[in-house]
């Protein structure tokens, strides 16, 4: 980190500063200028500093961070990439992991039939959830444990391991009971309870990127999970809060390349809700392939004009299972597999 | 809400468009033009309906929203304006309300000195964070129970009413015991599970609107607090994410009239975290008074340069007695007291 | 379009909306449903209207835009997709148009020698400004006629089809007796006095979308030229300014299918202006490519080091030819051709 | 500015960099950390590098700028406050200004009876657009010249100076003959064309913020201007573009202040593009003279219903007048005239 001091501030100001990084711990390395004072801090754990501790100091002009604020997340940390096996299915090897099923679990036959549906179309994750987090609180809130049950049986029908959100701290036990990962929601991504409960579980966790998260804000939720001792965590790119109306949201696509330079998780693409539109999603799944990314979620409904959510953005199974087989070859193109 | 098809949908898309909506229980207006059909669903509860049960229906072009999606939060709702009383001190009133702290409590004497101080400057209530929400594990958590038993005593010596964070479900409780408001920070706006934890008590909420939500969503959660049975709520705009990188958040002062002619509910400005910066607070808290704000909430520090979090966006009391004084100009100024 | 009325309006606000739509040469459709009536703009020509026209009248509660507010960019106008023949080189067709050259012309050496390279790593056209549009009035501002004479040179010696930009309507005829193609530029895509200009001229115009432009807005720019008699006009998506700090702007992955899906126009992708950081350039290529981009338009420096403007997006000529080479093997597996 | 390198670079990269800052004529001072080494460049007109200069050289991590790129525009060029004499009304000084009229003049009979309304309200100067930059190009241009007549023709009956939008290089002798000050439109903040032709005429130049024009973007245009020579410039905040739907634009009032701070230039607010709904304009205007705006633009219409253009954003003469009212006890809340 570097405390840029303004132009001509007082050596008395200058002192303090330095006496500042002393107390926390640090190194200081004083470069004087002609016109301006710059405070190098110096030390392995940089990281930790909050710029706020300077920005407040008199006679500082700008505090500038160096390191990224995050360090189990970062390339440094690991040689490589994290590869999380769940059961046998692999998320961040050469394979191209794909998670799909229904917006929410609707009941027992909907569930099963998709799971079926999906497998026979490509999956390698069965997911449907449970525990919904609505913008209305008129509208259908989930099935909740009963949801997770149903999924179970999906799973022990069709061998494919299940993803499903949990929203709440006080919920981690029950979904946990049920689940193979664990999905944070975009409105949970700096939902940092919830977050430190999972830390301590020691299920893989997926965390979506919020709405207006900043792609390191979003390697810092992760650091959440990985600094409370759990090693398996992925994030997810999905759709971003522009000032664009055609789309509901706008599926940032830098977003795979960047983190993928600055970390070692894996990546996945969800361009249902990146999009909100299931004319687009074929479309933005093979871009996101071609970017880098290491598994695609979709939304599969048996019949999406009866989804009672997302509807709008979700796949029939004939759709889905098309747009398999159009991204075995792009995936190909670019050395992955599916 | 309308439904208008695809130029020369077939009639059987437009049956089953229909039919749809009388099985949801809502009568059907049919408006045949030239080139499309419109439908137009009918009721009293039309705003509980998701767009999204029309937009997956084969041959929809699109479905339009004529009604908020809010009721109670709405000034159809309740006539005149909410105004909450919390041992005396109202928000919502001819009266401007100030909300005014640190950020963290840090200590025992810390919160206590700067009780007095913000009184004496002019407070209305005393804010001051037990519980942390922080994009970095590394950083300062708050002090939990702790802190709120300083701040409980800080409202024992000064008869300040006391505002903090709550950020889980499981915390509503002891937090509950100490507080006389609960706030949701903008990481939480869409935190339902807490939301609903939260309607269920019987103190007022303070909702921050989410960096990334829209006037229409936080009134949506306003909604949800409300329609569980608590009916004092006020919501806070407090920045909003854009593309600016000379301030932290763009401080949205058009919701404040927005707000004010779509609900009823009282609305505060937090001019710290809409801008991040301590130089800019005033004109955008003058700013925000003269725009019809109900009140307004600033970080005041006894030391801001050693603060644990937020020094850069934190007035000295200093700063915050005049600050009060050139603020009771502008609302007499605008029709309000303080 | 669609006016939608107050709840309760009046009967002589309803027929001040009529006669308004009668008055400007439009059929009435009226729908009076219990709580609200809607009136329907019935005519062929409904896209030529603005909102505005209806909002600003008392008793109307919202104006609804049915129709897409263009007509000749639309899908309805033109059977098929727009295909665009510069002496011979296609873009809009089966293979994928690759525009490549430096950001600005240097000198005559350096945009000779680009070119050859260029053309030998796979380009189809050479790019390269002369007129440079520079957010400081202190940075280079391109060489004018000069550099628009090395570009002539340049094609006659590699056979290339040459696009550089244009920036104000004074300028048009100078350029376009050197240019094969237009470029307008990001911070010009809303200047109609140069769009008209453009419009009057033989050849092509490229069409960048503006860093807060809408796909709609877009369209409309489009439009301009269109509808001023010039039929040879694509479109480029090259990042929208948002929230993320990480990229210098965020490539609009989505806008491409959406643009297919409403215009027959021919869309390039510019991953170097989309990203900001040559490291990020051939995974957003590709991306853009298996979203069904048209082409690829991206800057190429012999020494990108040494480049008087936009080195930290520019590629080498190695690294260059190596996209080539990966992009080839995406356009082919989405049934393309490079 | 500071180059800061990668950790472990190379001495061959550090020289290379030394080596550019020495030939581009500026001072290196040199700061070896543990870790990584920082290159400051020293020297009186550093405020004119491009980072790019530097971000594409093997071994640099990040180049942070320290000084703002603008001089002329700067708080540290002009001491105090910039304050433009327009025929005797003042813009910058203790009196707010206040640009009133139509959006577009619609006809002679029009444009001179708002005149003397506005005139009656209070309005120091008349505004009024004869060359429109439409979104569509079937939407009402402008007259073009016979509007500057009638616009002179105003400004004789009332003593109004006039404000009028000029939109190409091409048009700035023609409406340099009829204006007072020239006005830069959003679509046009960055079109340096226009900027320079502008920099080279005698009268005031009034420079609107783009929709999506950073702050520092903003103030660069204003130097495009100042360093041609007409050091007569004020800037204008109009909102900008977030995703928030509910208003045209976001008001960003948080830039009135921030302006302040880097700039002597005056600050005009523009609540009515600002909010796109003429219900706010009311609420945003004061809080853009309480937050310190030298001026307001705002637009009037005799009639918005009957508006050719921006009908929905318009006051009434009658509500225009009773705007005045309440603006004048909010600029002597803040110290300021009317």
């Amino acid at each position: 980190m570097i405390v840029i001091m303004k132009q001509g501030a007082a050596p008395e100001r200058i002192e303090a500063v330095v006496k500042r990084v002393e107390e926390m711990g640090y190194k200081v390395h004083l470069s004087r200028g002609e016109a301006r004072t710059i405070v190098g801090i110096i030390g392995a754990d940089d990281y930790k500093i909050h710029q706020d501790s300077f920005l407040a100091l008199d006679g500082v002009e700008n505090v500038v961070r160096i390191m990224q604020p995050f360090k189990l997340a970062s390339r440094d940390f690991v040689e490589g990439n994290t590869c999380i096996d769940v059961n046998g299915a692999k998320i961040g090897g050469e394979q191209i992991a794909v998670f799909a099923g229904p917006c929410s679990v609707e009941s027992r036959e909907m569930i099963l039939e998709t799971a079926h549906m999906v497998k026979e179309g490509g999956a390698t994750f069965l997911r449907g959830g449970a525990f919904k987090p609505r913008s209305s609180p008129y509208s259908f809130q989930g099935l909740g444990e009963e949801g997770l049950q149903y999924l179970a049986e999906a799973r022990e029908q069709t061998g494919l391991p299940v993803i499903t959100e949990v929203m709440s701290p006080d919920e981690v036990e029950v979904v946990g009971e049920y689940t193979d990962i664990f999905q944070v929601g975009a409105r949970n991504t700096q939902n940092y309870s919830l977050l430190k409960a999972l830390s301590r579980t020691s299920k893989p966790v997926f965390v979506k990127r919020g709405m207006s998260t900043t792609i390191q804000e979003l390697l810092m939720s992760a650091e959440y999970v990985l600094s409370g001792g759990n090693m398996q965590v992925m994030v997810c790119e999905r759709g971003i809060r522009t000032f664009e109306p055609y789309t509901r949201f706008t599926f940032d696509v830098n977003a795979i390349p960047a983190i993928k330079e600055l970390s070692h998780l894996p990546v996945i693409a969800d361009p249902a809700h990146g999009t909100g539109k299931w004319e687009l999603v074929g479309a933005v799944a093979k871009a996101a392939v071609a970017a880098g990314a290491d598994g695609i979620m979709v939304e599969v409904h048996p019949d999406p004009s009866k989804a009672w959510s997302d509807g709008a953005q979700s796949l029939t199974p004939k759709r889905f299972t098309k747009l398999m087989q159009e991204l075995r070859a792009v995936a190909e193109a670019v050395g992955r597999k599916m």
